[in-house]
């Protein structure tokens, strides 16, 4: 690693376990608590890349499982590079495509060389390794890479949650060894699934590799939300205070305020823009959906005083009309809405660590915000994983 | 008609019948000739006004018909009409209503008295007259209206096109009548299908009634090309000098320098922008499928010295990737292209009329851009008229 690729912690709030950094990148700083837009295929959906760095994003993850299979690494590296290709001049993390292998690919076959999988989009056959996934993700140029890791299922057995994250080490430490660009940052990944004692051995041992970041895998996948905090705490009380901590594949504003509560740094999540496209808001009341009648006349815009492109120049009704009329002008609209929103609040949060009022801005947040509830969280993330298994 | 709502004619080709010209309207001049990207439900598909406006684009179309069925005449009256309600502060042009009911609307029945139609959205009845057909479009704002016509279909009875052109006449005076706004231009349309007698009976009529504008109506239905050429060039002939000239429903790029040569100022087709999100994409040769393998490894953009921000931004792999994977923001940078291509094309042969030059100009154009051929064109049509039959 060379001092290109850093992690600066700047504060720590004295009331909880909430701290203020920045990342510094080949392609920029990047202030933490920072919540990273999902651009899986080279592309936050919807946005240009001005748009994305208008709304203050300074990072996006992108998937090397998806730009594996289309348009194929060989493209993106023969064009100079991710950044170049999708036009992106500010820093990018790609995922292994550890977690979409074992989300989104059917018939894969896991053993300790690697995963073989078919492609979701054609059905091909193809294996990858820990050596291959670190091989992509330099041919990418990524400046925040990932470990290859094995995810399991919520509901998987004791003996197959053992067995992953056994796998997981041994991935990490052939990733480690297989890196030769020094420019990277290559992060691990905790797994453990809901097994505090299983969390605390893949934290320790992974921790012992000295990776210059650590993130925690294999959460949200169907838990009780109190479950996934207390994982998060006990995972993030056995990682190193001066390294970067990214919880993968959480967003909502409440995930981000309880993450940045518990000492995250990085987030990640297609949530504030899937939501969008399906018309789901956020406000500082909770999310709210435009395609509601309520909004067909309302003359100001979805947040008076929000400072999105969206809210500036058009009305609430003029949003619930293309909703309605299923223009597409509607999902970016919406995408640019709520991805300020988060960029606002990871923003502000950031500051009130800064001040020393972290513990009240997440209270006055949180009593104000009414989080999507328990039983429509589940069943909307069933629908979701199960609408991916029909994209099949 | 006060003179904020006028047509200057600025100069006329001494070789061809091509013009150039100014519309003085409301909002902002509109030198022509001049294309009108369609904005049928408030918006130009894909594209904020902001990008609209940075092309180039200075009037749009929106539709009557579309906006009365949704999101209602009276919200947008009600949010301080359309202008304001799709925030466009430059040139609107609104259809009556009268094309779509014809074509898109199933169930109808016209009498002397106004014709009743059901939604092709919900089904639900609807009548709608000369009067009405004003009174919305007055309560819209746009700054250049047009009254209801009867549209008959190419394969109609000669009776049938007769009885067509009678009651579109009627209905014209009607509109005249019904006029109370004095800022905004009201046009008719000359009907008459294919057959020169009717155009001519037609075109004398309307001229006779001294509108600010007369449009063509009825044509590019899916008769041959140089059948459409000759009604235009049968219907210009007698229509007045100083009044504008409106191709209705025609844009292609041929279409346009055909139109111009054949002095018509002013067109609006959803074509460009169609074809766009279809993957086909204009350059000085000819149109182009983004989605043909020969693209998926160009560093270029499409059209090298293009200067819309697709081609300024991205290669044309990228574009390939985005059409491949279906990411909505290729059909936004599609859209950016074309409109760009058809908003530069205005502009030169603007330039060369101006300069006496275009004719040449128009030779130049076309021996270089190879147009959809007449097949592939007809069954194109075709395909769209079905798949809009589908969509009720």
């Amino acid at each position: 690693m060379n001092n290109l690729n850093t992690f600066h912690l700047i504060k720590t709030c004295p009331e909880s376990k909430a701290r203020a950094g920045e990342l510094i990148t080949p392609h920029g700083v990047v202030p933490t608590p920072v919540f990273l837009p999902v651009a899986s295929q080279g592309t936050v959906k919807t946005l240009t890349p001005e748009e994305v760095k208008g709304i203050g994003i300074t990072m996006v993850l992108a998937n090397t499982y998806h730009l594996y299979l289309r348009p194929g690494i060989d493209v993106i590296a023969g064009m100079g590079g991710l950044h170049k290709f999708m036009a992106w001049d500010k820093a990018v993390l790609t995922d292994s495509g550890g977690y979409q292998i074992f989300s989104l690919a059917p018939l894969r076959r896991v053993n300790d060389e690697g995963v073989v999988f078919r492609s979701h989009i054609d059905g091909s056959e193809h294996l990858i390794t820990p050596e291959l996934a670190i091989q992509f993700q330099e041919a990418l140029g990524a400046d925040i890479i990932m470990v290859l890791d094995e995810c399991p299922a919520y509901d998987d057995s004791l003996a197959k949650v053992q067995a992953a994250v056994r796998r997981t080490h041994q991935w990490a430490e052939r990733c480690q060894r297989a890196q030769k660009r020094r420019d990277q940052a290559l992060y691990a990944i905790v797994q453990g699934g809901v097994l505090p004692e299983l969390r605390h051995q893949s934290a320790e041992y992974l921790t012992s590799l000295d990776f210059p970041g650590y993130a925690i895998g294999g959460l949200s996948l169907g838990e009780p939300k109190q479950i996934t905090l207390t994982m998060i705490e006990e995972t993030v009380a056995l990682l190193p205070e001066n390294k970067p901590r990214y919880l993968m594949g959480m967003g909502s504003p409440e995930d981000i305020i309880e993450g940045v509560a518990r000492g995250i740094d990085i987030f990640d999540s297609a949530l504030p823009t899937r939501v969008a496209r399906n018309g789901a808001l956020f406000t500082r009341l909770g999310r709210v959906n435009i395609r509601n009648a309520a909004y067909s006349r309302m003359e100001q815009p979805i947040e008076t005083d929000c400072v999105c492109y969206t809210c500036r120049t058009f009305s609430a009704a003029y949003l619930h009309h293309l909703f309605n009329s299923q223009e597409l002008l509607a999902y970016r609209l919406a995408t640019i809405h709520n991805l300020t929103f988060i960029s606002q609040l990871m923003q502000n949060v950031r500051d009130a660590i800064q001040n020393g009022t972290s513990r009240s801005f997440q209270g006055e947040f949180l009593a104000g915000y009414q989080p999507t509830d328990e039983q429509t969280r589940l069943e909307q993330k069933q629908k979701w994983l199960k609408s991916r298994d029909l994209s099949r």
